[in-house]
């Protein structure tokens, strides 16, 4: 069997961890890299692999089965996915939730104009808590959903710090509420506030001579970053810093809690929960398993746009049907 | 649009679970209950619903969209299965994981010369479960998968301690070890015995005038059920156990534990668990979601026997594809 053949578009954090992933998988192969710097400047960590310019991407449509796009969803995929799903079947993580609409019908115009087919919002939130959203609500339609996030870095929140008046370096962990999720899990339904889910742990690098109490609090203030949420800010040492927080650690939990029975009293909890110590590398495998259920798809004819949702699990797998019922079921 | 018409082909607990899931369910509806007791003697909760002989159901084959048989796996779906599914589209929970694939074969045949569509082997395990190591070790392939079960009554274990001599009543506990766990959270990927990782519980009412002693070796030692395990056996007067162990709770833990990065150090730790008041119940809610997907498939032309690893989630639920992307992506 020849194997499927992917480029990665964008080499920053998590291209590098899908390039990771393909070693993994010993039915793909990485054909290339597509960045926007200086290709000659690109140095991968596959031997024998290249990187090129984004331009040329073009060129080698008939060379790569799976385009995986690993740009931000800020400004780089809502135009880097339908210009290269154009010319090839793509996969993204775009996790700006309220523009999957507009995205997703953008690229699915594009993909049936041109017979492609594009998986979009792939990872695991938007991802893999989407689905388990999905199939928890589904089996207890009566009930109650919740997602908490962390303890880990959030890209944004931590930029947001970098931004402030007199800080050098600074990282931002969600941290949510134990009390929270254990109430959750004991079948209750409580409503909760953002205050109660989560809570915001900063760790800053000051400047020298920096008004440190002004800096904390430009930081709890912060308008839709930090206002609603406990925020505690801590000033460490730049050895400390670089020492301690140089790493993406992620995680989280969708908790649904339902009822089910003649006076629906019965109380029934289901509960799925990632713990990572990379969040990019874990969002690669994710994007590398799909793109072994993209081909396949592909090669079946289907075109147009979609998500996880619409995509049957036994795509995922190398496994043969007859291999997964014997084995997983 | 006209609702979905659900049959129940056999009213034991988890006949009765799927008539109370239907409830929760506004896209669907119940048309009958079939039962191999005098069905005059059976008694449904809904009313204006009436139970049939099971000879009967074919009769009937053009009011009901889905039959789901809620039967035992040693000796009803076996038959019964390929048996209705000449005449209807079915459900099944079919759990006894070895004899899966054919299981799968006969179903799949029948359904195919009489162009119907049956799931087979669904609820939590096989079911949910088997889907969460699906897509863990699809998206982690390298890395270790662990099932935990409990706490949670076991049918099989229980009719076996009522088997043994000077047993009144008799209730088995699966009991996960929580240390067992807790080493595969920590992102370890250990090889864990038998013993390792379940205890078993039982409580026992005795006959009068009983040799205590013998019973609890009798048990202890029972080749299969409980020699592997470190079991424990707990004589209780039948007041206690008619007034503590008159349910059916249960739950369980899937854990993949895997490594991604240049040098697969890097740990990342996926989990899924329920934790359930009533196994019936929610095993129906299961098989109800189910019910949803199958007929969804079946207008689009599909026979044949399938798992839940083929079903696309979005099947599951009554939003169309632009609400879920709005709504739980």
């Amino acid at each position: 069997m020849s194997k499927i053949r992917i480029g990665i578009a964008g080499y920053g954090n998590l291209g590098k961890g899908v390039e990771l992933a393909i070693r993994q998988n010993d039915d793909m192969e990485l054909v290339g890299v597509f960045t926007r710097r200086p290709p000659e400047t690109v140095k991968l960590l596959t031997d024998g692999i290249k990187a090129y310019s984004m331009e040329d991407a073009v060129k080698m449509k008939d060379d790569i089965d799976v385009m995986i796009i690993c740009g931000g969803s800020a400004t780089d995929l809502p135009q880097q996915t339908p210009q290269l799903a154009k010319y090839f079947n793509v996969i993204d993580s775009f996790d700006t939730h309220a523009r999957i609409p507009e995205h997703f019908e953008n690229v699915d115009k594009v993909c049936k104009e041109n017979g492609n087919l594009a998986f979009i919002s792939l990872g695991w939130d938007p991802g893999l808590f989407s689905l388990n959203r999905l199939y928890a609500e589904s089996i207890l339609p009566s009930g109650k959903t919740y997602t908490f996030w962390g303890r880990g870095v959030s890209q944004g929140h931590s930029d947001a710090i970098r931004r402030v008046d007199g800080v050098k370096k600074g990282i931002q962990y969600t941290v949510p509420i134990e009390e929270a999720k254990e109430m959750v899990r004991s079948g209750q339904q409580p409503d909760l506030t953002t205050r109660q889910k989560h809570q915001r742990e900063c760790y800053v690098v000051a400047e020298e001579g920096a008004d440190l109490a002004k800096i904390e609090e430009t930081i709890k203030n912060m308008k839709n970053y930090f206002d609603e949420y406990d925020t505690t800010v801590n000033f460490i040492s730049e050895e400390e810093f670089d020492a301690v927080h140089n790493k993406m650690p992620h995680g989280g939990v969708v908790l649904r809690s339902g009822v089910t029975g003649a006076d629906e009293n019965t109380h029934q909890v289901i509960e799925y929960s990632i713990k990572l110590d990379s969040n990019p590398e874990f969002t690669a495998s994710v994007l590398v398993a799909y793109a072994r259920a993209l081909n396949r798809m592909k090669k079946e004819g289907q075109t147009g746009c979609k998500t996880a949702f619409d995509v049957a699990p036994a795509y995922l797998s190398k496994l043969s049907g007859e291999q997964l019922r014997a084995s997983l079921l």
